[in-house]
């Protein structure tokens, strides 16, 4: 089966990384040749979120028809948000909690969507459904991507899928979701790398 | 909750009909307030699988914002296959197996498609996810679906996941597929109601 890449979209946050690396090794498991890309390195939040569950940052990639026929889009579905040469790739999945805009196909895709806080809580939901078990540093950082995501549960998006889905998580990654949410979070905010003036 | 009407594309065949009764159903289980309705009168094969499966026909709509704020759609997504005042309602779910074209939303909503042969196929994983009994009617119009879209299990678009869904519905509907299956695709082709000349 020829490669596909698999990336969220441009200025990348925490779970567009999160969701990449772990819907890359779902898909793998299920047969497909997948390797989780970026289309931007990962900030602060992100970066110290990689640090703590010993993953290395995906690749970063300018375009990706130059490398593959087929692509996979997380945390994104709009053009405008993904690889500037997206209209020369076939999109065969698309994993996502945002509306859907200007997102046009000429064949069949699997897309599967839920109105949640955080996609990796619905990816969370397809390791489920296909019976494969998360490796703690992924599910670290798919916990990381929710907490980010929904401020810790705190913001208006969160659903109880997410509630639940971080629950299990952390307890898989050996975290306690609000200590180290909180570190998490303050690492994002970082004043280290902003202009000294501030 | 609010009501919400369920309907597949325009010109409805089997599974447009068949999908809008078994979501519409499914749905309601979870706790919605769901009608099936659909945008055309059942073709001469749909009907017959309606009276084999004593089943009354959905209400035939022609427009949906005069009854309801918010939609689920089956079987088709292109504004221009569906209700002609699509755009004055919410479609908040979403249940397919064709390419997406020209389908916006302005909030997240739930999106559940697959490259598959029918989308009553998807209907019985989501039924299988929920945990919800399928009714033995429900199920025999889901498996005449199948047979309808894929043909028998025969064409170019049928998948693994297609003959699984139809021999477990087969069997829930008390009927053999391909005994069954002549006589409803028969049916469809009866030239009562045709021109005389024919
Ligand atoms: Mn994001
Ligand atoms: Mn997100
Ligand atoms: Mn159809
Ligand atoms: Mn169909």
């Amino acid at each position: 089966m020829a490669k596909q890449l698999v990336f969220g979209h441009q200025n990348p946050d925490t779970d567009a990384i999160a969701a990449a690396i772990a819907y890359a090794y779902l898909e793998k498991q299920k047969g497909y040749d997948t390797e989780a890309v970026a289309l931007g390195e990962p900030n602060d939040e992100t970066q110290y979120a990689l640090k703590y569950f010993r993953t290395d940052a995906p690749r970063v990639v300018k375009t990706v028809s130059n490398e593959v026929d087929k692509v996979m889009l997380v945390d994104h579905n709009e053009p405008q948000q993904s690889a500037p040469d997206i209209d020369k790739v076939t999109v065969t999945h698309v994993i996502d909690h945002h509306r859907i805009q200007n997102f046009n196909t000429a064949q069949p895709l699997y897309y599967h969507a839920e109105p949640v806080g955080c996609v990796s809580t619905i990816i969370y939901e397809e390791y489920q459904m296909a019976g494969v078990e998360i490796p703690k540093n992924i599910a670290g950082l798919m916990a990381s991507a929710i907490i980010s995501d929904t401020l810790l549960l705190k913001s208006p998006t969160t659903t109880a899928k997410d509630r639940t889905a971080l629950a299990a998580l952390a307890q898989e990654a050996g975290i306690d979701p609000k200590k180290y949410g909180l570190t998490m979070l303050k690492a994002g905010t970082n004043i280290a790398g902003k202009p000294a003036a501030e």
